[in-house]
């Protein structure tokens, strides 16, 4: 097993051969991979079986998001190859301008260099982020969770192979077969060789990530998202598009966490909203307010207010105003997507312009934070930070740019 | 005086109240701020006496940059005043589209929220950031050198005075009075108040806060920047843009540091720019082929090729190739600022392609880097870093991007 000092080296040296292919030669490879991938499907499949063998104290939905069978591989190698159609983040035009001593600067976009993407255990993630970043002309290191290692292995070999079969340096694609929690520990250290760390997972990994890396990272995902129902808000329209971002797909980062409703419809909107989650199977907790007026609903703790529950659970307070849901959104929020349902102006341009997330809805369910609902195409994540790029990040979250200046002997005065 | 976390807390609230300023309220502020600085002199010159009375110990060029007096603060409130004429960084058009459901995505330039300056015992640092923050929108928090704490305490207390006279919360610029190293360390963690912390000062002062902060980083600044002299280089013109770049202002990021000579000129070029820099004062260091070549030049050692002397200094390297000098290059750059001087097209693409820095340059001197230079009016920085911004920073470095998404009702299917 190769250490990953060796393989951060070998990233660096392989991030200069396909920052210079062409986009021909880098959609005709994303092809090559996609193909390889259904040719070997049996082989993964195979190292898939003995992931799921060993991954006896998974739950379901993680079982799920393990296994790779002839459909799931399609699908993947699908995803694959339209990333070769989507548009070139490194095409120009670029800026370009004159110095007045007669230099031409040129903006140029070219890629991070060696971006490292650490995640759990979902094998088509290894494929997704080497697709995302080949594409972009970045090298990748790849490090996935224990649970999903052969299938990893399997896969990012298939993909290398590809490269090899190109005359092109392996090493543009690596994965660390090590799953120490050391090896994700040099990882986050390795400023020589890493231009960027992205990692997904739960929130208290990438705080764990984010507060110990001396690497840049690009904090993703954490969703502790907040709906604000206000006092003009269109209750049936509201119902729905709680209903939706709450029980739609309970286990992503963009689903409603939390409830907040306008004091002055509580008493009404809440046996409405309550009745309807309950009957989807959602575990309902509240502040005193809310547990006075509907007995089903079991007191919340402090804590529940910062949990993101990834889960049919969901937390509502009563509000006094939208400046009391703007401070609390505000003081609980992970920046990630914040939701008012009104149809007042002035709430809806209170709420919009002062709290403090990537993305902020008026009337629509937060479900639709994501790069592909939002015309990327594709997304290697969802940034949560306000460097470098915020919310659903396409291609061009993992480029960079460089000025060239070329001239004839100026010099300053 | 006030702890550190009061004043992120404070800097927090404050932000909200000058995101929403309107770019004429912002511009009139500024303005005035440039005036109540000329009408204060005296009470800031007296203040700068008591820091010049403290140091003692300080070399020339230190105390000269403390030094403050009615021309220097004319200076400074210019600058301040010029601000307001630059363009606004968070006017639009935005880009928006419509999501195939109906509702429609704006894509806003906002503020970064609260921004952390870090920098030495320059006071003129202290009103530069404060106007470039406050043009963009930001609450800003300042801590400077305790060289300099009097007269950036009587700074301060102008600027605030100004926002007061405009009803405005005074704490959208706050100046940490605690010099201690305390205060810099609880900087650098506070994650819950700060959006983006920039450091100003020595390398090994960026590099300390890049490795300890938890808070986001901009690093910038540190320059070993290098000059590869290419076989085909037109010699004279050689001679002036390494003499500039070296001897113009020794003490900035983008002066030169290293002379990489190509081995087939090295007999020719070495004693013509040898001559010329010792003429101008430089101390020349080389490896055992330059000193083979000329006597007058001392052996580096191995720190000096990582070192950036900020002084009349320059390490001097006989190198094989192009490729050599772009390995070289790569494996000692600080990612400022880079230049090749050639007249070969092939060795001036790959040196461009190949080299990762901010800012490459073909037969231009490097001093050049800069912010007012490349035309962006103002310069909070140089970034050599690449997520985010990089090389000269103008005032879009401190915005960030936030989704707006307005809808009537649409829920995920």
């Amino acid at each position: 097993m190769q250490t990953v000092e060796k393989i951060g080296q070998q990233a660096k040296q392989a991030s200069q051969i396909v920052s210079q292919l062409s986009l021909a030669d880098r959609n005709e490879i994303l092809k090559a991979m996609a193909t390889a991938l259904t040719a070997n499907q049996s082989t993964i499949i195979a190292a898939n079986q003995e992931d799921l063998a060993n991954a006896q104290d998974l739950t379901g939905p993680m079982k799920n998001r393990l296994t790779l069978d002839a459909q799931t591989i399609a699908g993947i190698a699908e995803s694959l190859a339209a990333v070769a159609d989507l548009a070139d983040p490194l095409a120009g035009p670029y800026e370009n301008w004159d110095h007045p001593t007669g230099f031409k600067i040129i903006k140029k976009t070219v890629p991070l260099g060696v971006v490292a993407m650490v995640y759990e255990a979902r094998p088509n993630v290894t494929v997704d982020a080497a697709a995302l970043t080949f594409k972009s002309g970045n090298a990748v290191i790849l490090r996935g969770g224990k649970e999903a290692i052969h299938s990893n292995i399997a896969l990012a070999m298939v993909l290398r192979q590809v490269l090899v079969d190109h005359n092109l340096d392996p090493d543009i694609i690596q994965l660390i077969e090590d799953t120490s929690h050391e090896s994700v520990n040099e990882l986050l250290h390795m400023r020589q060789y890493i231009d960027v760390l992205i990692p997904r997972g739960s929130g208290k990994f990438i705080d764990f990530v984010v507060t110990n890396a001396t690497v840049p990272v690009i904090e993703t995902g954490a969703g502790n998202t907040h709906i604000f129902v206000d006092e003009s808000a269109d209750q049936d329209q509201a119902l729905e598009v709680i209903h939706n971002a709450k029980t739609q797909k309970p286990a992503v980062c963009n689903s409603a966490e939390k409830l907040l409703i306008h004091q002055a419809i509580a008493a009404e909107f809440l046996p409405k909203i309550a009745d309807k989650l309950i009957a989807a199977g959602v575990e309902l907790r509240g502040d005193e307010a809310v547990c006075a007026l509907d007995s089903r609903i079991k007191l919340a703790t402090a804590a529940d207010w910062d949990t993101e529950y990834n889960d049919l659970i969901m937390a509502i307070k009563v509000i006094s105003d939208t400046a009391e849901a703007i401070s609390w959104v505000n003081t609980h929020t992970t920046h990630h997507s914040e939701t008012i349902l009104s149809q007042n102006p002035a709430n809806v341009a209170s709420f919009m312009n002062l709290v403090d997330a990537a993305v902020v809805y008026q009337n629509v369910s937060s479900r639709f934070t994501d790069g592909f609902e939002f015309g990327f195409g594709a997304e290697i994540g969802i940034s949560t930070q306000k460097l470098h790029a915020r919310g659903p990040m396409g291609l061009p979250a993992l480029t960079t740019i460089k000025y060239e200046v070329f001239g004839d002997g100026q010099i300053r005065q």
